[in-house]
């Protein structure tokens, strides 16, 4: 499973001491793009070529211990559900062999001019296939 | 319902030209401040009387129509349940009378300093109770 | 003086307890986005008509004293100095009658799609005559 | 001269397409923790131990050139100048040899409950000697 290193700084953190739970979309979405581009697919080049790029259409988290600053997370990225129109992540926060925060992205692919949904580019499909 | 405005400036966007999705988190954590601020609930203050604080423990988020800059957004805040360790909201995100941004936010009470779990106080539930 | 109130939340703080310094730098653009808007200026109707954009050259910022969740601030914003090709903003943030921080944007103008400077519309340069 | 590599997310972009300009700070600020922590000072730890932490005084910034999506960055940090009571770092934002976003960040350590300006612990002071 792929996994990315995220690490804890202060603009991550709020006055309760702990990483504010929006920021961890953040990190989410760190390892989701190095991911893709493991796998070849880099988005501003996508855009370019294609006049198309992913946007997020649902996300569903659950916060379960909280990150504090200077911790080392690291942030799982897997396939879940792969359609023409969209598909699923899930991935994990974690910290050493603790489970901080876990969730579901689900992502559609729209052309960045209209914002009208489309087909996620076949070429994308395909990679996503070789390495599941 | 209680609804809160809040424009959207070039710090909520994104290179998609649309406000950036983690974002949507922070306008309603806005909204549920005010919310909570309209029933006398503050929450700095609460922190120092009684040493908790409230925690987000899940959010779900569907996205259904981008936002842009300039956007004068609407957000609402109703309670859908309440029990004595946590709460869920529901909450929109609306231009005019269109639905961009819909979610669901679990949220619970912690100790601040031990960041463990503990029952949501009375004068909170209470508050809440009067103004459903 | 043109001012403009910003509520701090959550978002806006970091694990010190304060609010986290480069957030300042959005509240000063909150001011300037309003202030602009005061004088008839929209920016993303100035893009789509002129092709033309706003970018912040040089930001001086001095942290006086730490602003906290639930402050309600106030953030100034006035015309220190205004060419063809770029105009300086004079910016104060202050807690009634405490000054926390102040600073000093300058700011270009360029065309959008290849990002070179450019002259400031005229239209903008005497919306901001009338209204010192 | 200390150097890391930040590579640019949707996250830190706007709807200009570029890098928005606050998110340098967060940019410099990852390289002085990374800078400090390895000449082994961790501002968790340091916070813990003395109860006292560093806050930003001053920052002056200047933007030459946009970052965009997906860009590999290098961001420098070195001490220019050392005080008692506070230290001025010089930093840079790089694309390849090309110098995108220079600043000078002068930052003082407080008491972290009264927020009480203080002298920099002697400790600190001597790991930036040794490597300067």
């Amino acid at each position: 499973m792929f996994s990315w290193p995220v690490r804890v700084y202060w603009e991550d953190t709020d006055a309760g001491g702990i990483v504010f739970y929006a920021n961890y979309l953040k990190f989410f979405e760190r390892a989701r793009t190095e991911w893709l581009r493991s796998l070849g697919i880099g988005q501003q080049q996508l855009k370019a070529s294609t006049g198309g790029m992913f946007v997020v259409a649902q996300t569903s988290v659950r916060y379960l211990r909280p990150a504090r600053l200077d911790d080392e997370l690291m942030v799982t990225a897997s396939l879940q559900q792969s359609g023409r129109a969209s598909m699923t992540i899930e991935q994990q926060v974690l910290l050493k062999d603790t489970l901080l925060c876990e969730g579901s992205i689900r992502i559609g692919w729209v052309d960045a001019s209209s914002m009208q949904a489309a087909r996620i580019p076949l070429t994308i499909i395909e990679s996503l296939r070789v390495k599941p």
